[in-house]
């Protein structure tokens, strides 16, 4: 009799979307006239930059000629994308990082789902509060949880992310093995000082843990003295993988490329407790269970290193983060305290009630879709994130709008 | 302290395509004047077909502008896409399978050896032999094997495809739970008739077990009255989840696009023995785990369903199947026996020796690389495969040398 992964039962049906959907739809309903402005989801709007539609187009044109057709390549990915990465990336900002520890994949979502397979299901995770739950259903799935009791997993140890340690949680009490981090976060905005992040690199060495962090969001960091990379971070290099991606750098939410970095001295142990190589284990895990990403779309990601590339992707950044501007000044102004939206498309609002309240209010008041922060966790009750991802002119109108009627 | 997967341990190392390589660059530096022929890999050599590439632009050129510019696809895929394989691949054959049935991803390797998560760690799992190597190591990662013993791994049934049987496996006599079947085979070539593959549903039904159908190479079967589709047997739906991909059928291997099906009525069973729904198992872990295929990359596999690219698709497909004939037409001639080649782009050629003997001797004297059989598994000591992807003059250039070579 073929059975299921009976830990997949344990997971919460995740209704956010859905709910946000329903209330949407019923406001627009009963508001025909009213043009409501999404500031909600954490999905990019705006074009992907030429050079990277150019590198694109070509790549297409070789696919189309037998001479230059690419079957099969790497599964780790083509080395011109690998090199250009370990270049720009790191080896720029000071930190030491070869293009042969670098795996492309399609996306952090995938590696960061993927890389808890590789360690022993015996650990023990701490994973922050409030946070992008991949991290947690994940591991839900493979059953390193117990059962879902008031609002969290049994055996998980959460990090709290609270206005009290300034959205940067504390290192635990309890000894942990895997430590999930991000930075900047989502859904906080929170920023983490190089000073704090090698207290998480210390705790790690000290205590044989290991580091996951995602820096999905980096690419906002606007104070060059900020961390962009754990591996920025003295000793980091044996204590943690690092998870990056395309998708807000570049556009890519549709495109589809990211990248893991996992260097060669980073250790776990074996039950006897002899040191192994976790660039072997995830080596091993990518090249069995994956193809490598597109041809064309590893071309267009390449072209984002280029000259124009990066002035174009910086221009991106720097929209966004504009529209970021746009919405703490008014949040400001009504007095709100938050947190994010400096180095990071996300600001994290304490709404000063029910999080769903909240969002009603800005949805009925100013016909304004946010997300509302309870959705990302426990810590994240009483917190709405409103994102920077949409065009200038809705930004502005929807905060002019949440100006005129919230103050 | 931080503990890896011990299942990882267990895993061989796969030294064939390593073993090969060495002794290609041995050859070929003590013959520098030999143009050594690639008949080994099974990777298509032909540019992408002109209807894949047109749609291929056009997408890019949406991803170039604002107003037509796609963020985050649907996990599942795009609409678009998943109707036209609904359409085209199923219900034009008689096979009943909707749209909604239909999960896009970027490869049959990630999706054969993703789907084995959702099942209970305890499952009793069968796996052919000779077989493509993914269903054997993720299983072995997910720690349903014991040790590795004389070239098997313990807990696993093996199902012999041998001379005998018509390399089509017998029904285990051991009570089994997942069943892991490939048809066209890789590496053997061979095909299932209708009425064998019936008797396969019959035992699952028979025995609450679950049939995994990997259908990657169906695009070679030149016979309408052989299944394409696990679904044209009937009663199927219930006990059988099938792999599609692009990469054969419209030379995407370097641009990763393929399908998985799950029907509605597919069922597993929980620890009390209730029924539950396969489907929505493997939908949370797509959800979770995976976020689209690339946008432009959906676009371009649509197009294979478009009349121009039928046509394109049958002539790339037609084009190979004149190669594997000639590659049987050879072999044939110089009375080896053999599978395959008919309707796959693999011929299984029984060398009546060792399977590396017969390699360095297809090398050293006709300088042609093929494929030891032993590197597929116990029962393909002895054979070689020899694929039909590479042009046609290559093909008849490597069998005209053989035939003069070997004879």
């Amino acid at each position: 009799m073929i059975k299921i992964n009976e830990n997949y039962r344990k997971l919460q049906a995740s209704y956010l979307f859905s709910d946000i959907a329903k209330r949407v739809t019923a406001f627009q309903e009963n508001n025909p006239d009213t043009k409501v402005i999404k500031l909600g989801i954490g999905d990019v709007t705006r074009s992907l930059p030429g050079a990277c539609i150019q590198a694109f187009h070509g790549a297409v044109d070789e696919m189309a000629d037998d001479t230059t057709f690419r079957g099969y390549g790497p599964e780790q990915g083509y080395e011109f994308l690998r090199s250009a990465i370990a270049k720009h990336d790191f080896q720029a900002r000071g930190a030491d990082i070869s293009k042969d520890e670098i795996f492309i994949s399609d996306g952090a979502k995938c590696d960061t789902g993927n890389i808890q397979e590789i360690f022993s299901n015996d650990a023990i995770i701490a994973i922050p509060d409030p946070v992008y739950p991949v991290y947690l259903d994940t591991n839900v799935m493979a059953g390193r949880t117990g059962d879902f009791n008031n609002g969290r997993f049994d055996g998980i140890v959460y990090l709290d992310a609270t206005k009290e340690n300034g959205f940067v949680p504390n290192l635990p009490e309890k000894k942990v093995d895997l430590i999930y981090l991000c930075f900047p976060n989502n859904p906080t905005g929170s920023i983490i000082s190089k000073a704090e992040l090698k207290k998480w690199v210390d705790y790690a060495r000290d205590n044989k843990a290991l580091i996951l962090f995602d820096a999905a969001y980096e690419a906002f960091i606007r104070d060059n003295d900020l961390p962009k990379s754990i591996f920025e971070i003295e000793s980091a290099r044996e204590v943690a993988i690092e998870f990056r991606s395309f998708s807000k750098s570049a556009g890519f939410t549709g495109t589809r490329c990211a990248y893991t970095v996992v260097p060669q001295e980073c250790r776990a142990f074996d039950s006897q407790g002899n040191t192994q190589r976790v660039y072997d284990l995830w080596s091993r895990r990518h090249n069995t269970k994956f193809n490598g990403v597109s041809y064309p779309v590893q071309r267009a990601a390449e072209a984002i290193y280029s000259e124009s590339g990066k002035a174009q992707g910086a221009e991106l950044i720097n929209y966004y983060l504009r529209n970021a501007d746009r919405i703490r000044e008014v949040i400001e102004q009504l007095g709100y305290s938050y947190d994010g939206g400096e180095h990071s498309p996300y600001v994290w609002i304490d709404g000063k009630r029910d999080s769903w309240e909240f969002f009603d209010m800005l949805l009925n008041k100013a016909g304004v879709v946010c997300t509302p922060g309870a959705g990302f966790g426990t810590c994240g009750e009483g917190y709405i994130r409103i994102s920077a991802f949409n065009s200038y002119e809705n930004v502005d109108e929807a905060m002019s709008r949440i100006s005129r009627h919230l103050s």
